[in-house]
């Protein structure tokens, strides 16, 4: 039996088509995805036929910030048919040293749903139907509408950030770059206790929603923000320039959270940082008590909804990715 | 009353001169330098007029590596005259934030000896009589002796940068740079329980130097290092070049600690830096307790002898600073 | 000249008097206090004639939660006479290990603003006029009214608990004791992001005005908790039957942060906070950048006026302290 | 087929005989023990047929701190048959949440060999052949011999604890209890750079044992300990007096790590732990990782030889027991 699913067979090449359904196995859960949202890796897949090192070889289902319905499943304790859940899309190996370290966001061995890190890929799940583990589906507490609960997986990369920058209460931060991550740090950070946030991006859209979601203040990314303005900076441009921007606004002994996955150098940063004993620190992905967190959070009402710039139809794939792509939108969905 | 003293005037422009004697204010010693070890910093004022922003804009007497001897004091509690002394060189101010945060190192407001940092600049210690707080200097345990005693300074400095890393029993060690701050950061590392301690140079010289002290391996830094190598990284040569190996060799979830000032471009880190969660934080100078500690490692032993290249008389302090700018020197020492 | 003051002779022998005026050094400050908080230091004074170990061996002002208007200074850089400040009422010494650590809040030396703990005691703030040193005035932003600032000492006593527990967001938090400070913890703990925030204790006025400033889920101290219920838990009660109960609601490898200063014995806690890896560390006082944070938030408008029971002329302070004494009050306050 | 055994019935009854082998499954490992170290918790199932409150519900066959030799395997990458092992007695679920966050030690689904935590218990390893995971075994580097290497799980529960205090490098510590685990705390605390080491122990036989092994002063028990004497105490003898010391020990800021699990009351020490801002944290086993450093350190020559009380066959096991529960016995071993 065979199922529609969006797949990117290479740069500028999507196509919703027909795939085969995945066999059930012992220990995983088939569900019917509800919403999905495309993240800032969807869009390379589309735009560039490659996320950094990781080209497609191979035709490859997008998708990987579901929520879903769930159909049946070999598990025990599976949730019930029909039960709403938010989907983990991490499957890191449990043996690996990191996962036993307690870092399975850093598994070598992972399966991320929608990623061509390895050959053969892992399809995503823009697709009717999807089968994952277990324990990659959580139940969507009463009241959190899926449009809402989609929002997991990018909220948990923004908690998974702000754990790495440790307590914020009465800190003053600075967020460079206000794409979906960066003002899911911005809603983190306020959550966390900080007493400002200032934001920083090339365009005005984006920081108009900065300010709708908690920024105190936002600047220009072009002009020069101030020096010893923050305790803590979330780069998550993935801009140089914007690397060089933190280490000026801190104060000594801050510390920078890298999200951002910019490839580019880091412009004379070496003697500063050193002198003022500045911390650089990477944030990649999230752990499963941090989508558990996540999920929680979207349920206490934490505010994404100013995020949603759209939502299309399946077939509507297309439309939805070029519309993503534009520099004003946040967070574009599809609705199956 | 005047005193002989080494002072820089410029750029290749050492004179030995003499100097005013200094006033002794409430709460400070005035001593007798007897040894005085020459400090990365001091030859680039020898060489260049200047370390990194800071010029040269009037004379200024070099050295801050200093053991003493004690000739009179204007504090209640000061050790007695004859007493030998290793000399703190920093000063900090004890009001502004970083202070007040125990970072002292970071403070600000700072007067450290033989800096060009601050205008009128801090007169340094290569001169016969010096005036120094109360709290600058700490008596040498029985039996430690002079020449082993002026390691204190720059052995606080890899103290420091060891703390910066954290607990290190067990774990795999890069050091990038085998001068000497990166030689006594290897012989810190030992001591702080590390499983295994890889150094990397240009030179043949410090890399056998490096083995003495303790070092478990050696690579030509020309060489790529392996991947996977280190858990934490030293990068105590200043090069861009070095960085990238740091990164490279750290596995995921691992920590550099930066003690190099070097200016130049980071190397495009930032992919891998975020995706394996690399951590990169400066280390500054060191703590007043990190001082003492110094003092008490030497008396203990920490087996520093290795590292001393050279000694020379005062009046012949030129030699002595063109003998320590040669590549396969290590620390050289003036002995007044 | 004199001015009027509250004075604790002894054991519930509290007198309205005139004493003398202080004299104003160099880098002091003279104002004219507008509120002051009763704290729970004050009561234990004024009914048991000590603090724990510290009696009264002289008259004592007591007193140290103040907002006053600055009179004069003796310090370049102060606020100009008019100002409304709230008071630092720690004075450390700037000095000692634990100072110049980054904990003056453990200074063995510090001047604390009407403390037995040193003989001759340390004068309070229940006076007309007093004279504190220029970094113990903090101006109060615009907006924030006498009455709430005046919280700034016990708030920031809950923050720097909250600190010591790390990092929140997301968390499960218990808090045992729901006096003052308890109540400020919760407040503290909402702040910087738990998940849930359980509170017990032993009367109902307190459990009904935790959940007015925010509590989840109230119980009966007398009640068992339920295991596993918390990640963190604050014991602000200082009971040692909350201290077991705590150690029984947290989860392997929870941490409890021990404000409460109960001298009993911590009933058979050993093998489970072993086996369990609990952390348990004491919390005591804040800094000066801690206070500032709690100004800062008060002015940002956390919610403290909930817990304001009361307020009293000076004249009629012996009427203050006994409603301040009563098990259902919270905060009683002198306004002057 | 059986093999021959060393079998606990209850209090004092320890009988060597005859039991079932065990089956070989996928991803284990049957190995021939040769040294087997007796336990503390071994030492209570034989003395009061119970640990703590796990008591002997049917006959267990005792021991976890082992060596063996390879014998077969069912898993692809096991070492090859004659082998030298060092045996993790852990096996922890990998699902657990405690699991998930890296702290395996505290998996509450752990199955433990020589435990009576679980019913039915979990079989020992005082016996002639012993199925294992295959993530269990860890080979032996070159050299190292088979008596050194059965220390690697005491020693690994000692690195364990040295970790949970943090980087020592120039501390003073503190060591109450030295029994073999206090011993080999010293022996680990030494090599991650310890300044200053005391011990305190009842007898005289122990504290000389840690001269031996590297304290730096001993002290009797019963005398009260300096205040201020150390940064970090490492409470090893479950004893509440201890306890207390190590509180009055401590300077302000300490940490006391728990390692003994004595059930007794802590007395008193609320209100100095509170006021001195002491942590007090439990430590428990250890991870995978730590028991890998601990062959590691093992082979590179940690010395813990003096701890070798004694060795006795396997039929001799009674009278092992025997001397292993002497006050002045460290660690006593069967060789099979």
């Amino acid at each position: 039996v065979s199922v529609r699913a969006a797949v990117a067979h290479g740069a500028h090449d999507l196509r919703v088509e027909e795939v085969d359904e995945q066999p059930l196995g012992r220990g995983e859960v088939e569900v019917r995805p509800l919403i999905g949202g495309i993240c800032g890796s969807d869009l390379h897949y589309f735009n560039d036929g490659a996320v950094g090192d990781f080209a497609l070889r191979e035709p490859m289902v997008l998708g990987h910030e579901l929520v879903a319905e769930v159909v049946r499943a070999e598990a025990a304790d599976a949730p019930a048919p029909g039960t709403l859940v938010a989907i983990d899309p991490s499957r890191p190996c449990r043996r690996c040293e990191r996962c036993r370290a307690g870092a399975p966001n850093l598994c070598t061995e992972v399966r991320f749903l929608g990623s061509a890190a390895r050959f053969p890929h892992v399809q995503g799940g823009f697709r009717e139907r999807l089968v994952v583990g277990r324990e990659q589906v959580v139940p969507l507490p009463d009241g959190l509408e899926p449009e809402t609960a989609a929002f997991a997986e990018p909220l948990a990369v923004a908690i998974h950030a702000v754990g790495r920058a440790g307590a914020l209460l009465g800190k003053d931060v600075l967020v460079t770059g206000a794409g979906p991550i960066g003002l899911l740090v911005v809603l983190a950070a306020a959550r966390a206790g900080a007493a400002s946030i200032t934001v920083s991006d090339l365009h005005p859209t984006p920081l108009a929603r900065a300010r709708e979601v908690g920024a105190t203040a936002t600047v220009d990314a072009r002009e020069p923000v101030a020096a010893g303005l923050a305790d803590v900076a979330f780069e998550a441009s993935g801009s140089p320039a914007a690397l060089e921007s933190c280490v000026r606004a801190l104060r000594p002994g801050g510390r920078i959270v890298a999200i951002g996955m910019g490839g580019g150098k880091l412009p004379s940063v070496g003697g500063p940082l050193v002198a003022r004993e500045i911390e650089l620190v990477g944030s990649f992905r999230f752990t499963a008590a941090e989508f558990r967190t996540s999920v929680r959070e979207l349920a206490a009402g934490i505010g994404v909804r100013p995020l949603l710039s759209g939502s299309f139809a399946l077939d509507d794939a297309l439309e939805a990715f070029e519309t993503a792509s534009r520099p004003d939108a946040t967070k574009v969905q599809l609705a199956f």
